[in-house]
């Protein structure tokens, strides 16, 4: 045995006797429960662990991911009929909850480069001998972006990296216009739907969307089925609904989408993208990038096929016809509730979708499977006796997919009850392995924190935060290493949208967490015929362990709101992260006005005419207007404010159930009602500038990202489209907004405050 | 005309009117020149422009590469000729000096993967029918590293990425062990002969180098010969002599490789290779690449081939039989001379070599005809009653591609004489198109940046030096983009190694430039047999434009050291750059200190254990001993001391020559042995720990990086390798070496001084 063997058998030793010693530790008390009320609660959970059987996952998921189950399809029917089946056989009040959103699916999809030479697109996933599912065609969707326009187009072609506004900039440095042609741009760098819709404003006809193996291919690692990598025939399909100005039905924004709702003309929905997109593999992009010349794309744009990547545009030219069946589907949301003894108005919601572009073992059904399991063990727990104080409702979503149709329309259709009810929506999505992604409202970060702490890894015996704690120290950026180092909590990520908490968090103000793990799968199966039961057993959780572990983490989220004395919000964690928004925001200023004086000076100095080779071209940018300095003062007023609130009810909080003094059920009742608000108080009932729909004033996905966040958008996006008034504008809608907050804070705080001198 | 066009007209515009305005302005005075001189110098050099005519290089390119001209070839013995009966016809006392050296060549060169399935490499370049030159293969040395040893060995492959040490760090760490490995390494990251050197470090036994396109192949443009990059069986030559420990022969260190010399046994020479190396294309070490298994390679390991890199070992395993012919070469050194007729025995030295691994059209050719036009016109000068004050030594220089051969034995054998005449050493080699590339001694970037001022760029109608600048705003890092818009001047690059200017810079510490152009040419035909004069004149300098340019840059380099009135050298640039190496050093400790400690903290927080998958292997690296805070005051001390020197000679030489006052032929003499002994000062006889022969105490090429300089390198690489006893040895060291310099600056500035008060 070599010495450096021993020595990390000596460290594997040691780690045990360490996580031996720290088992003894007492339980710390659980945030929104009494002393005595958290110790039952720590025994219902050991309860329900016992309960999960990993089992129900494997069978569940092969059960489920058999055939094609997209939304509208008869197995996607049969697959919530199935699922509202095992909730009502577990005791759930079930039913199915439809209505009837626009789907349009291919008619025809024709893909074709007619010049310098000929060559038809295959558009084609071949059966794998290694993947059982691959030969089922049955009802099976081909590859195409969802929402994409009919069209009949031929143009030039030319290669625009992402298709990032950032991309058309430098095109423009060099001259180069894709008004008239078709753009080819590769997945990554933004949710799918913004490329069609920046090259659509840049006068594009077309645009052609592939998956380059730099991103999920054999530069990542083998392909499938040799490894998890997406093949050379792998194509990733997806939505390309414009999501970032409201996500569901297309044709019902804003109400949902019931068999006799007014419905607007397709072509007045204006989610539907401007121009016809395609999702092709990388076989199939490469003779297309092979035939274009003209400029080499910079560093990097490129990606990993062995060619070098030129811009063009041209001497390619492609013709790409696209027809689809403009139909009405329905989604099918099974809704299942555990009603509560104490609280029954207040609504603890747990969802994950069930609709899947094709098998989809990975995503949704990953996720899916973890959920049902969790809902079994929580209906168990009701067997022997235990009831909840709160109302519990498990939600199997349809046509996530998409657009977030069944989630959307239901909230939408329940907007009222809701915002009353609803205290929390725990999501989940696809499921992978290692570490714990949590997403959510800074108001539940303690709360999830102590959720991960008291789960163990199936793998490494400690809690999955320490395990993910690790996991930041090593690949994460110096301020994440510094965090998971020093602090007692892992900050949650900041929800953008790309699944279904987004009509809860960003529509309803309903607090929202959004849990999976991550890190130790990987591959390209996503959004293919690949994503199946014989792959997700092969790379991801071949043994449902972190299937079950999502169960436990989730499930723990759910049993505590449940359950607890109070709500258990904080928002010393918000009023972090909204003074560090602030930062951001006055540096992204600074940075720009930095840019626009660097920009200025280059423009004067005439550095780059001079570097230039004669050979090239160069326009040089147009000049900017200043960037003036905004006040955001209000903003930093209204955070000092929202800080002190924050203290308080921490400081509060931390004596609560301390003394045996209880609060009156008429008190506990005021004391929820305004809790319920605090996290409505962050809506503005205008919505955001230019997408009203979303009304959230700290998160909404980005008009030019997609699925990525921006946080306090108004000011944020105001900035960054150099829209100066509007953003002094927003800053004080902003400022007003959160000092609602904070009164709303310090009433809970005075609330409970004199409970502790009784 | 759209309106982007017109702005860039204008611009255009505005410019030739900037131009023509500062057109006016006085010109500035020359260093080291009196004003009246001063004016005198630059009507020479009009004159000397006008002499230039780039018919010639394009002639003399296309005669110089019709065969392979490599050292002891019959053509580059032909070309050595030619060269030298050229110079005579200009009017050059020239002669052939000779010397005898070791180089090998290949007898057998086979590599064959002997499993999982069998390929035999290629090893050939092949016949392209538009580079005429490819099928000239009568004399042609085929792909091979010179000075690999004889070797016959089997072993299972490894993948390495660049074979430098913090790649085997990184295997160390997963459990990967190459002893008795043959490793494959691509090109890049560090100087070709380190990548054995530390493979054979760590046990391994063979070590094959191929070239990835993702740094000279498709990857970055089209390839040879559709564009210029390498193409799929282009292999790159190359020396892998250890010349960081000493260039030249290996059979005669520090001496001259006369006929007589007393030689070492080729097994008692240090600067072999301890294993056998071969270059090969990616068509070659593709079959070998796709059969290793394994783990992947972390991302920044992995190349351009379309293939998922894995590290394996094995499951290839490849046969590799080398041996080589192990004789002596002639090299055959022209060396022509112009007496001065004032100052003969200050010698101002000039340098190209002549050898070139096959045709070398770019290497070195494009900078060997631009100094042989550059000869001429001096020549011509002559013609019409100019005679130069200092003597000139024109050389075009055998052997340089195995190891600097010729001028590392020119040097040594007449190291006395070049101690006490040569006022400067100013090489070029390779030459390419677009900004000037300026590396020398900080002695001479006043001087070299006056002479860059002065010279026009050929497309741009700036001078060199504002166009080089322009190309630092645009494309420097930070600080480079400030050196080029706040300060007069560009820094010089600091000199590593890589050409002829190391024996006189390092060995005997004669100031020395190195001067190219560089930034719009490109391509991968560095060392391969398409290096060649189609490729040149297609791709790099078409017209000769920029060949013509270095004519007149060095030239003015040239003419003005011959002509100057005190030695243009000053020192301020020096301290300025002293005082940022000691930065740097601090930094370099304190940034290993934090390393230590961090690496230490991961340790203790064991967060890789925690993070790790259990499926991975993970070794924690050794706990590393305390890094000690260094005595840098003694550095500290001696910096300080030459600013206030450098300073203080910068300030007389200012007022030199503007008074009618001369100085005595005595005195001058006396200043001038005390300036030439300024770069001399800072050598150390001793030389640099581990490498003697390297002598000079601020720049050396780094033991693991081979061309590229270390600055203060006893310091510094004591300090990377951990050594702190050393470190603080070789600070006291330094800082002696440095007041030893201050001294003799003021003694300088004392002479200079009283002249003014006459």
């Amino acid at each position: 045995m070599s010495k450096q063997i021993i020595n990390f058998l000596l460290f594997c030793l040691l780690l045990c006797a360490q996580i031996a010693a720290s088992a003894e530790q007492p339980k710390e008390r659980l945030l929104g429960f009494e002393l005595e009320t958290s110790e039952r609660q720590y025994a219902l959970e050991e309860q329900f662990d016992s309960l999960l059987d990993r089992k129900n996952l494997r069978l569940w998921m092969e059960r489920l991911t058999a055939k094609p189950h997209q939304l509208g399809s008869p197995f996607g029917k049969d697959v919530a009929e199935f699922i509202a089946g095992q909730f009502r056989s577990w005791g759930y009040e079930t039913e199915i909850e439809k209505f009837e959103v626009l789907f349009p699916t291919p008619k025809q999809r024709l893909l074709e480069m007619t010049g310098p030479e000929k060559y038809v697109a295959s558009l084609n996933e071949p059966v794998l001998k290694e993947d059982r599912t691959s030969g089922v065609t049955e009802n099976r969707l081909p590859a195409y972006n969802a929402y994409s326009i009919d069209g009949d187009v031929t143009g030039q072609l030319v290669y625009v990296n992402y298709g990032l506004p950032k991309d058309y900039e430098y095109l423009e440095s060099k001259g180069i216009d894709v008004k008239g042609m078709v753009v080819i741009v590769r997945y990554g760098g933004s949710w799918r739907g913004i490329k069609p819709k920046v090259a659509a404003e840049h006068g594009a006809i077309g645009c052609i969307i592939y998956s380059d193996p730099r991103e999920d291919g054999y530069f990542q690692g083998d392909d499938y089925p040799k490894g998890s990598w997406r093949n050379e025939q792998g194509a990733q399909r997806g939505s390309v609904l414009d999501m970032p100005i409201y996500p569901g039905d297309p044709l019902t924004p804003g109400i949902s989408a019931t068999t006799t709702a007014k419905r607007l003309l397709a072509k007045e929905a204006k989610t539907l993208t401007k121009i016809p997109v395609l999702p092709i593999s990388y076989a199939d992009a490469s003779p297309l990038l092979r035939s274009l010349k003209g400029r080499v794309a910079p560093e990097e744009w490129r990606g990993a096929l062995p060619l070098t990547y030129h811009i063009g545009p041209g001497p390619a030219t492609v013709h790409m016809k696209l027809e689809f069946n403009w139909t009405l589907a329905t989604t099918h949301n099974v809704i299942a509730r555990i009603r509560g003894v104490e609280r029954s108005d207040e609504w603890v919601i747990r969802g994950n979708h069930h609709d899947a572009w094709v098998f989809g073992a990975g995503d949704p059904v990953s996720g899916l499977v973890a959920m049902m399991e969790e809902a079994r063990g929580v209906a168990a727990l009701t067997k022997s006796g235990w009831r909840p104080k709160r109302t519990i409702i498990y939600c199997a979503w349809d046509g996530e997919e998409p657009g977030l149709m069944g989630s959307t329309e239901w909230v939408e259709n329940h907007e009222e009850e809701l915002s009353r009810k609803a205290v929390v929506y725990v999501n989940s999505d696809s499921n992978g392995a290692g570490f714990l992604g949590m997403g959510g409202t800074p108001s539940l970060e303690q709360f999830m924190n102590q959720a991960a702490r008291s789960v163990m890894d199936p793998k490494k015996k400690v809690s999955v935060l320490e395990r993910t704690k690790a996991y930041w120290i090593i690949k994460g950026d110096a301020e994440m290493r510094r965090q998971a180092r020093q602090q007692q909590d892992l900050p949650l990520g900041a929800l953008g949208s790309g699944s279904d908490y987004t009509p809860f968090l960003q529509h309803l103000g309903i607090p929202a967490l959004n849990l999976f793990f991550f890190g130790e799968e990987g591959g390209g199966s996503y959004h293919s015929i690949y994503d199946s039961f014989d792959y997700y057993t092969r790379f991801i959780d071949p043994d449902f362990e972190y299937g079950v572990t999502l169960a436990k983490t989730a499930g723990r989220a759910i049993l505590r709101f449940a359950n607890a004395d109070v709500l258990p919000y904080e928002f010393l964690s918000l009023s972090e992260k909204v003074d560090s928004y602030l930062k951001e925001l006055a540096k992204l200023t600074e940075n720009t006005r930095e840019a626009n004086e660097e920009r200025k000076r280059l423009i004067k100095e005439k550095s780059v005419e001079i570097a230039l080779d004669p050979k090239e071209i160069y326009i040089p940018p147009p000049v900017l207007s200043a960037v003036p300095y905004l006040n955001f003062s209000p903003l930093q007023n209204a955070a000092d404010k929202l800080r002190a609130s924050s203290e308080g009810y921490q400081e509060t909080l931390k004596s609560f159930g301390t003394s045996s003094a209880r609060l009156s059920e008429q008190t506990q009742e005021t004391l929820n009602q305004i809790l319920i608000g605090t996290e409505r108080a962050l809506l503005r009932t205008e919505g955001l500038p230019g997408h009203p729909w979303f009304r959230h004033q700290l998160y909404a996905p980005g008009k030019y990202t997609g699925y990525d966040v921006k946080t306090i958008p108004g000011v944020r996006e105001a900035i960054e489209q150099r829209n100066w008034e509007e953003a002094n504008r927003e800053i004080e809608l902003v400022a007003n907004t959160i000092e609602g907050l904070s009164t709303l804070i310090d009433q809970a705080t005075a609330i409970l405050k004199p409970q502790k001198a009784k």
